[in-house]
């Protein structure tokens, strides 16, 4: 690079007082406004942090290291970041500023690490889990929009673990996908399979997640669950789980997830639900009623609610398709 | 681990208002007071940064996946991290924290990513630089404590590029360390060797941080110098190096490193010099007074500094070692 066709303000002898300043200054000559902002709060928060805990350098190369760690770990099959942001509330946390939802909307939750792009797509009525020690269960669900109408066709991935509590992922040696699913539902907004019942298991802890959960005295299990995601052109990506109630982990779940409207009994299948499916009349039943909501009474919520937390901060930026960059003007 | 164990606060139905405080407190069974003090702020200033900027679930993952390359390219010779937190200023920062000079001391810059363990150890006059095409350069330095005598016996860690702007180990096919050494002052306080004249070049940008580079407008250029690094046993260990005057990317160092005390001009060897140290009286010489600061001067200082910095910021905590833990009484 010509230095002559450098444009970087000039800038020298930077101190713990102006080092934020300049480095916000230098990236602001990004040309994407979004990507700007974002630099900008970043740099002032991890600047911040480090002032205030006064870091020490030593401190620092733990956690470099600690970073690269986490990163040399992640593989096809395993992602020890998404981890890290899941058991620090980050995961948590996006969902809920991303996917508002509307009062009598399904609440989302954390997409976890073990969701995967090789389900196979299944029928209705077809055994999503090969698992023979697990128990069997009959899941009903149904799908509405907020006007309580049926939303047909919809993409829905379903995922969960075999009876010791292991995603078909955690094995070395596995055949192909198991415990995994992509259904759609029918016209009248239904879909339905045969699973397993949930058991609680701890997220993978034999790596360095693993290793910070331990020193913070935290376990790593999460509550019995299923997760769902839901796909469908005009409606909000809705990414969920169900929880079975009373669960040792339902209040102390590794990764902020459990939501007492996703939290499920599981029933018995009694002889409608018998007839109906073909099992027997105390074969285990879990019905939801899923509700989703419109790409745009999303968006809208989405900008009323960034205007207010940015009002609040008395930040001058404006709300461009929902999301804050700076204003310029 | 048996859930009767859990001494978790019970928690559910996390939201965007109440998932910081309750993070905190699941992290506070931690017994280790300063690690909770530095995840306490990691976590506030990790959701503040989300809830600001109303990151976006696809932005996290970018974040994610972002992280997981910057992971997956470090090696026992490449530090993606460190050249992450070097372009953030985050490095110089917590030097400068971490290490604060009182006037009249040798400034700290950023250690960068080059630093190996493997540097021999040379004595007074021996050449660290065996590149050819390098322009030969005397270097002639003293190395004083603040009342201006002489400290013997530090060692001294020396490392500089090629003159192609490369460092040793960023050849795959090199048969040992070149272009650093490790040197001991002498008694009375002198330390010379013969290396080559600095270069600018660029920090390596084939990974993910040249990308963000690349997209933010930022040049990966760093101006000529040399690293020094200084370790006696009653000193702060310093960390620094020197920059050559008038360099085209004196005030726009990709990774904020450049002090005005630290720029030095590169002079002939005339005579004096020339006579001394056995070179002709036109070789190039460089010349430098680092003085070191005893331990104890610089962890009163840190304390200070910590104490006006928390002070300012209204925070409960008290100082235990110069750094921050919280105050529970």
């Amino acid at each position: 690079m010509d230095p002559s066709q450098v444009k970087i303000p000039p800038m020298k002898d930077l101190t713990v007082d102006n080092i934020t300043e300049n480095v916000i200054r230098i990236n602001s000559l990004c040309e994407d406004e979004r990507m700007k902002y974002v630099l900008e709060r970043l740099v002032s928060h991890l600047h911040d942090f480090a002032r205030e805990t006064r870091l020490s350098s030593q401190e620092w190369m733990t956690g470099l290291m600690f970073l690269t760690e986490v990163g040399k770990i992640c593989s096809d099959v395993r992602q020890e970041f998404i981890l890290l942001s899941d058991i620090l509330g980050l995961s948590i946390l996006v969902d809920s500023i991303d996917h508002p939802k509307p009062p009598g909307s399904t609440e989302g939750t954390v997409l976890g690490p073990f969701h995967t792009h090789e389900a196979e797509v299944m029928p209705n009525g077809d055994s999503m889990s090969h698992d023979p020690k697990g128990e069997p269960l009959l899941v009903v669900c149904t799908l509405k929009d907020m006007n309580g109408n049926p939303i047909s066709d919809v993409k829905i991935d379903i995922w969960e673990t075999d009876s010791t509590g292991h995603y078909d992922v955690q094995y070395a040696e596995r055949d192909g996908p198991d415990g995994r699913c992509i259904m759609r539902s029918d016209d009248s907004g239904v879909f339905w399979f045969k699973a397993i019942t949930p058991v609680p298991y701890p997220i993978p802890h034999d790596g360095p997640v693993g290793k910070l959960l331990k020193k913070l005295h935290r376990h790593p299990f999460r509550p019995s669950h299923m997760h769902f995601m839901f796909e469908k052109e005009g409606y909000d990506h809705l990414i969920t789980a169900l929880y079975l109630r009373n669960d040792p982990y339902e209040t102390s779940d590794a990764v902020f997830g459990v939501k007492d409207s996703l939290v499920v009994d599981i029933g018995k299948a009694g002889p409608e639900y018998a007839k109906k499916y073909g099992v027997s009349e105390d074969h285990a039943l879990l019905t939801y009623d899923f509700v989703l909501v419109s790409d745009s009474e999303t968006n809208a919520l989405r900008e009323q609610n960034s205007k207010v937390a940015l009002d609040k901060l008395g930040r001058k930026v404006k709300i461009v398709n929902g999301l804050p960059v700076p204003d310029l003007d």
